[in-house]
C-alpha cells in the first residue's frame, strides 16, 4: 500500500480541502514532533499516551518500560493509532464561530510490532535518541544489555497515514468582514532555551554543541 | 467519586512517585493547554483527534462539528479517553537510557454528553472561547442560531483523573556520575508571538489587550 494513499478510516472526512496525502509534509511534521500520543484499546477502554518517538524511514519507533500497559498492549498486536500535533497559531476570527487554530498533524493507524533482536533494538533506540537530541548517541553512555531489556522498542509502519494542515488568516463569512472586530493569528513558537546544567555535573564539563545550538527541523507553512 | 481519588483505570501503574492526585495541579495544567489528545473507540478501532477545550468547572468541554465521526461517536456515550500534555524540557542524562522528558499531563477517562439546550451550548461555547483568548466572546460576534445548530459542544466529568508530572535534572544510576558527559535540562517554553492582523482588516481596526499581551496562566515547576 502506497503510504500517502488515503484509505478509508485515514481519509479525513471533514473540511477535506485542509488535507493532504503528501509523504513530504508527513515526515516533516514526524520529524519536527516531540510527543506522539498514541491511542490503544484494552478491555474496550481507549488509552492515550504521550510518548517520545522518532520517524526510522517508513515506520515510527516508540519505546517505553518493557512493563508498561501500553507497550504490553501494543506487542500483542493491537490497533493502534498515533498523533502527533504542532501548533503554529491561534486564529482569531471576526466571529466566534470562526476561531480556530492553525497546526499541522499526523494521524497514523496501524499494528506495532516488537524488535527482538537485541542489535535492532539498539539501532531503533540510537535513532529515538538522536531524534531528541542530535549526537547524543555517542555523547553519553550506551545502553548496557541490562537497560536494553528493561526497554522495549515498537515499529509502527507509516502505511495508513493523514495529515491535516491549517495556515493562514481566518476565514470569515462575507457579511462579517464589514466588523468592526480585530481579526488574525497570534503565532506560536516552541522555544528551547538556554540548557540548564544538572547541579550535580562538575565544573569542567561542557554542553555539547547539540545541546547549547539546540533546535528541531522545521517547515512550518 | 472524588476527581482525586485514583481507581484503577486511572492510577498510573509505572513509575507511581511520578504520579500526583493534586486537584489544583490538574486544573492548572487543563487551563494552560489549549490542545487535548481525545481518543475514541469505532468498529474496535482506536482514534486519536487533537481538539479544542476548555476546562468549565468540575468537566471538559469539547466541541466540533455536529458531523464529524468523533462527536457523533462521543454523542452515543461511547468511552472517552482526553489527554493533554504540556511539555517542559529535555532531559539530558549521562546515559541514554536515563534520557527523557520534562512534562505535565492529565489523563482523563469517562463518558461524555452532548449539550442539548441552546443556552447551555451558548454558555459552553463562551468557555471554550475565552479558554482560547480572553475577552473574546464580547469582542467577536456571537453565534448564531444556525452556527450553534452546526457546532455539538460535549461535556467529559472530571471524575476519573490521573496527572502525571516530570520536573527537575536527570537522575543517573550513582555510577555514571563519574562520568565525563554534559547532564542537565532544555527547558522548552511556549512562546505567543506579536499578532499578525488578517489582510483583510481595515486599517482602524485595533488588536485588543487579550490578543496584543495574550498569555496562558501557567504553573510549571
Amino acid at each position: 500500500m502506497n503510504r500517502t494513499a488515503p484509505t478509508t478510516r485515514a481519509t479525513v472526512r471533514r473540511q477535506s480541502a485542509r488535507a493532504r496525502y503528501d509523504q513530504a509534509a508527513i515526515d516533516a511534521i514526524l520529524d519536527e514532533g516531540l510527543v506522539a500520543h498514541v491511542g490503544f484499546v484494552s478491555e474496550g477502554q481507549p488509552y492515550v499516551i504521550p510518548m517520545a518517538y522518532a520517524r526510522d524511514g517508513d515506520r515510527l519507533l516508540l519505546h517505553g518500560s518493557s512493563a508498561s500497559r501500553l507497550l504490553t498492549t501494543l506487542a500483542t498486536g493491537a490497533a493502534v493509532c498515533a498523533t502527533i500535533t504542532l501548533l503554529d497559531g491561534l486564529v482569531v476570527a471576526r466571529s466566534v464561530f470562526n476561531h480556530s487554530m492553525n497546526y499541522r498533524s499526523v494521524v497514523i493507524f496501524g499494528r506495532a510490532r516488537a524488535l527482538q533482536e537485541t542489535d535492532e533494538k539498539r539501532s531503533g533506540l540510537k535513532r529515538i535518541t538522536e531524534h531528541l537530541v542530535q549526537g547524543r548517541w555517542n555523547d553519553a553512555r550506551q545502553p548496557s544489555e541490562t537497560e536494553l531489556s528493561a526497554t522495549s522498542v515498537m515499529s509502527l509502519p507509516l502505511e495508513e497515514v493523514s495529515v491535516k494542515i491549517r495556515g493562514g488568516p481566518p476565514v470569515d463569512a462575507p457579511a462579517d468582514y464589514a466588523s468592526s472586530s480585530w481579526a488574525g493569528v497570534i503565532p506560536i513558537q516552541t522555544v528551547f532555551e538556554a540548557p540548564l546544567p544538572d547541579p550535580k555535573l562538575g565544573p569542567s564539563v561542557a554542553a555539547p554543541v547539540g545541546v547549547t545550538s539546540y533546535h528541531r527541523p522545521t517547515k512550518r507553512t
